[in-house]
């Protein structure tokens, strides 16, 4: 298995993969499954709505140097699917186009696949179609849809008095991408150490959560992900409600307890990981409060609330007796 | 406007983009136009199927350095489209992910973004979503979604004795690269260069044709575009009717008169040109005899018969009196 890709070539590559493909198929109508080795591929329209949305990574930004080809094809799965779920809707498929160097060996290119597969399984969507193409860089490119009948969660969708809550711990990604470019040894446990930085190499769907949000779809009134940090993603929620301002309790977001120890020893502010960075795959949601407390019990063990949405125009943070604004800033390509 | 774009950075350049986007579209749902700036874009299901395809465009593969800005742009939209169009759907929307280099000026980035929404128009189609990135070299990559209610044309339902047409000339895109990278100056006429060169820096869908086989689907068993070169293309129809062959008649491809005279000023074969280079966006179809009869008149301004699908399991083409075996060999990558 020394073998490169590119002894292969693209015809016999892309045989390898719809084959592995084609092996977890089962029970799927006959004309569906050869469209799919065809020019196109055909989705027998089942809901009311079909939601797409398209995410795109490239080695250099995307990819730290310490993550595995499995971990690269499970996560152009995940930030696509996390998009659909943004919406409260149920994802169904994928499509991926991969720009390879034909230098990658056949054992690096199966693993890639295989991250591929084992996230759609997890997901329960289809890998459908797709492109390969050369290139120095890795890049993947994908297309994930999803199917919805009403209720979809558009973030203009926010009301006054609203809660704010979270589906899970922030800030680890920030902190695990320092963790791996550091060469010194930061002093936490290291079973601490291995889960912050998995956040950032194999990051993980709110899939539990989403189900539940699904199942009681009257309870929510927006959601989004937090791919650009939770600072960035209340901006677009402002921009999108004009009228309302969201505040935070700074003491009610969850994070790992050794995340101010990393801070600190990379010369970085909690805030900064907490609310700047992104990279995150939980979801961020405002939730009407009879509605809240109706779910209450089942949903102390899904999400966080972190706040409340205000007619104050601004995004503030309380710390202790303190509020200050937050600056709807996060990452930002191109500048 | 010799601003580059790192000086609006990814925020204030998607505004740009959905601005110009929003311009173009009117009578349109609210609620389905929020989507398209939600991390999810919605669409309404009105078909059976919903059909999908990928294609991803990297600068040094796909765009000669005679390529502009706006080109490039409408490149990515027709090559999607065309696979739509392959399975007699009608194409409805697109997404489109982009990787640019920060020093990429804002009117190249203008050109751009003006020739996929070109194209759109000319398509008929929205461009729903998309994502953007950072890179050296430009990326483009896309999924096309279109709808259909039967007559999906998947190409393993081509039948023996059915007719082998395509819509348009073979082998200019071919010619057209040689003519674009060379020094030398080629004698055949200007304006028959600029045409042969317009193939590959502007390639054309066969729409009007495409509306046709749209209207009559029962004329269609199979049909594929030519992206790959006919004999390719031939090879994959053979793969999934393993019990047929296909018998093309050399006289009958047409092609533009001066593709002899350029070919041989490059040492390229004629067949090269014709069958293996590919880059084509004409659509291979077989008709039923039958049908084709009912409705010769119209199809005799919009297709060209060039062969007939046989019991032989080979692909054979006849010369004058010669017949010789056709080699399923095209462009592939990462080989």
């Amino acid at each position: 298995m020394n073998k490169t890709i590119s002894e292969l070539g693209e015809i016999k590559l892309i045989e390898r993969l719809l084959s592995k493909r084609d092996d977890k198929l089962s029970d799927i109508n006959p004309q569906i499954l050869a469209s799919y080795h065809d020019d196109a591929a055909i989705e027998l329209n089942t809901s009311t709505y079909t939601v797409i949305s398209t995410d795109m990574l490239i080695e250099h930004s995307h990819f730290p140097k310490e993550m595995t080809h499995y971990q690269m094809g499970e996560k152009i799965v995940t930030v696509n699917v996390s998009d659909i779920l943004s919406m409260n809707a149920t994802p169904t498929s994928i499509v991926i186009s991969m720009a390879l160097n034909p230098s990658m060996t056949l054992q690096e290119f199966d693993d890639m696949i295989d991250g591929i597969l084992h996230k759609c399984e997890e997901y329960g969507i289809t890998l459908i179609g797709g492109d390969l193409n050369q290139n120095d860089e890795i890049i993947l490119s994908a297309t994930a849809m999803g199917k919805i009948n009403k209720n979809i969660k558009l973030q203009s969708n926010t009301n006054n008095n609203d809660l704010i809550a979270i589906t899970g711990e922030l800030g680890s990604p920030a902190a695990g991408l320092d963790l791996l470019n550091s060469n010194e040894k930061i002093d936490i446990p290291n079973n601490e150490e291995q889960k912050i930085i998995k956040t950032i190499l194999e990051p993980n769907l709110p899939i539990k959560e989403s189900k539940y949000f699904q199942k009681y779809p009257e309870l929510i009134s927006s959601m989004t992900d937090i791919t650009d940090g939770l600072a960035a993603e209340l901006g677009h929620l402002r921009e999108k409600n004009p009228e309302l301002g969201f505040e935070i309790e700074f003491d009610k977001i969850p994070f790992n307890s050794y995340l101010p120890h990393v801070a600190k020893q990379f010369n970085k502010s909690l805030n900064y990981y907490l609310l700047h960075f992104g990279e995150e795959f939980e979801l961020l949601l405002t939730i009407n409060e009879k509605e809240y407390l109706k779910h209450e019990k089942e949903l102390d063990d899904l999400i966080y609330i972190i706040g409340k949405v205000n007619t104050s125009k601004n995004l503030t943070l309380i710390k202790g007796n303190s509020i200050e604004n937050i600056e709807a800033r996060g990452y930002e390509h191109l500048k």
